[in-house]
């Protein structure tokens, strides 16, 4: 986790505040791992594409690294909901939801989640990261004695909550089974468990065994609480996630999900049972004691699923042109990471030729992939995170086929498995004339 | 804490899960402290009025609880910028901020949040919420052997923030200047030490001695965080809350703010050194791992922050109402607690009354005031909590202070010293025919 920081032993007596920060700052800058926002501004009607400002200039760029997976913050009825609310009802929700902030638009979008899930009731959060750290932290709390099994890739969101429940916890090894088993078995039936997992595994592209687990859940009497923030609107008839696609929803306790990647919003939220989303709402501080979401924003997230409910076009687009990337830099000779999903990940393997990479990408070929490095990914599985959108064109997937190359030939980075493509590329090099700071 | 429950202790042994969060919510119900939200739509350009609806019916209504303290949320140029960067960006920013989220909008408020506070930088998080569980928590893990010295009186997300740091922690006794130095003392100078306070204390809408707080930092080496989100965009020349207000600003190493309140969109921020805030930026979890705010809200919050910085009669008429509608209710006999601020707290004492007092007000005159009972303050102070803005009117509050006397009369609870008013009010009281669910 990204809190450790080991102040050097021979530190001064007196607390020197300004120098300690700077030594913690120092730190990360020596591991590589210090991040450098890129400074995008998207262009509505032309994503992926955005402009990206640096040194004093403005240029256009192509953002292949956007979790705005099915391009639907740009999506004109999600726009002109956006826009029409704020008309009606201002910009704000002007308190909490308990104190004059629970606006109208902000109860149809639960209620519009809930029937997503097909579950009794929904709850809406500020983010992703505030609906699993609070809803975690609050049930894991309330129940005695708990005990949570946590994937050992589970997002940091999730973490932050089972450590905040206080709770006694055991790290899965990621997706196994047996491993469950063996916890569950130990733990007893009569012992208050809470299985904590996600349904697609954002760095990886991979998917959990969802009915094996729910089958556990069942026999040694646990609950289920899946992130389906990588899934939902991309996944299922309705795009109710993997767990609607497969048939799961109704043997998951919680499914909790985002409004701030296919539903282009912002905002996080959890659906269940009444009771027990009734028992977050009143116990977790996180939920109470914050400001509610603009009815706005609600008003654009409702318009966004109720559209992917029903609108097939969007999913089948993302999942061929997903499809086609994977083949186009695989066929490159590119290390393109085995994915079940619409995520593409290339393997690099080291802090700092990912981020030449990906400032070559961007300063010289427009092409905007943030690097991916430790510690959101394993150290030396360092790569670049590629998500591919209904709107990235064939023509687009080919131009970024070329920059990669050119991208790899001129840093050395090592090809997969299958090698470097027979034709010769090192002609294709191009010299790089302006540092760049993007990243 | 709202966080606590205690189980009973003739548990079943084998867990039932939704008989035990059954359990849970109504001890809730049992301690008169179950929230029911009332669903309400604000009319944008007609603030303080919204919509209300219960009961399968809706009717318009006066909110007097909103922390949209200047009705900035329905401000045109505010509404206006929502709309026009949501119509050129779209409706989210697609990422965190590090991975496609960082929109030119945000960076710019950022810029504008350092200049309103005369500080070198600033970072913005998803609520106030996170920017003081996050900054809080981030700073005082970091520091060796930091000793944070907390205000009684500091809000959930600040005590969340000093938890979550896992840091040794002294509770000062509320606004008390000798039981800080004392603590400082006894900590001594070579010790890391945080003290973090409010400048305007919600509940009671007092203020801090920040200009003593400040010499004993100095006096004894220690780092200040202020929450200033009852005061921003409300004190000071240029709304930088009370610290500028008493030109203190520079005296203070964190100032923490919220967009949500004054400012009328959403979001929270913390200003400070390059330093200290890049720390933050790159140590914190809850702001790495979370979806950037969307451009359109990033651009509505600097038109709101930039509009008070120059003008200057939302503040005055703030000021005028609230002024005159503690007069009122005082010459009216009615308890209004002491508050140096915009805050009118009207003490009632006793959950049930003034749960019941919140729903006759709003069922029975349209006026609509939130309950705060316990958790939010002690048992026993609780209070309706009355928040004027410039947009109240002589002629809301005059209404408003006939609703009160006729709720208070109805309901037999307690005028303040100076007694109950020389007329007689008791022909006033209305019959309630209609049990309503608000509040």
């Amino acid at each position: 986790m990204p809190c450790n920081y080991d102040p050097p032993v021979n530190w001064e007596p007196v607390m020197n505040y300004q120098r300690f920060f700077e030594e913690a700052i120092d730190q990360i800058h020596a591991e590589r791992r210090y991040r450098v926002f890129a400074d995008l501004e998207r262009i509505a009607g032309q994503f992926p594409r955005a402009i990206w400002r640096a040194n004093g200039r403005a240029e256009e760029i192509t953002v292949w690294c956007s979790n705005d997976y099915l391009g639907m913050g740009q999506h004109p009825d999600v726009i002109a909901a956006m826009q029409n609310v704020a008309g009606r009802m201002g910009s704000g929700a002007g308190g909490t939801r308990n104190i004059s902030g629970n606006n109208h638009p902000l109860v149809e979008l639960e209620h519009e989640l809930a029937d997503l899930h097909g579950k009794e009731a929904g709850l809406v959060f500020t983010s992703g990261f505030v609906s699993n750290e609070a809803a975690i932290s609050t049930i894991a709390r309330l129940l005695p004695n708990c005990l949570v099994l946590s994937d050992e890739l589970n997002h940091a969101s999730m973490i932050e909550g089972v450590r905040r429940s206080g709770a006694e916890k055991k790290i899965l090894r990621h997706n196994d089974m047996a491993h469950l088993e063996s916890q569950l078995q130990a733990a007893g039936r009569e012992r208050a468990k809470l299985i904590v997992f996600e349904s697609v595994y954002s760095m990886d592209g991979d998917i959990a065994p969802i009915k094996q687990i729910a089958d556990l859940a069942e026999k040694y009497n646990a609950m289920t609480y899946i992130d389906e923030v990588h899934a939902v609107g991309m996944y299922g008839p309705r795009g109710g996630g993997i767990t609607e696609r497969e048939g799961l929803a109704h043997r998951i306790d919680i499914i909790e999900g985002t409004l701030a990647k296919a539903f282009g919003t912002l905002g996080g939220y959890i659906t269940g049972t009444r009771t027990v989303v009734d028992a977050v709402r009143s116990y977790a501080p996180g939920f109470i004691f914050t400001t509610s979401l603009p009815p706005a924003i609600a008003a654009a997230a409702t318009t966004a699923i109720r559209h992917l409910k029903t609108s097939q076009q969007e999913r089948d687009g993302q999942q061929r042109q997903a499809q086609r990337t994977k083949e186009v830099l695989s066929a490159a000779g590119l290390p393109v990471m085995p994915s079940q999903t619409h995520i593409v990940p290339l393997l690099v393997g080291d802090p700092e030729l990912c981020k030449m990479a990906s400032d070559r990408l961007l300063g010289l070929h427009g092409i905007y992939i943030q690097p991916i490095n430790y510690p959101t990914v394993p150290r030396g599985t360092e790569r670049l995170r590629i998500t591919p959108t209904p709107f990235h064109s064939d023509a687009l997937i080919d131009a970024l086929q070329d920059a990669l190359v050119e991208t790899w030939d001129a840093l050395g980075i090592p090809y997969g498995e299958t090698g470097r493509p027979a034709v010769a590329k090192s002609d294709r090099i191009i010299p790089l004339l302006v540092p760049k700071s993007g990243g």
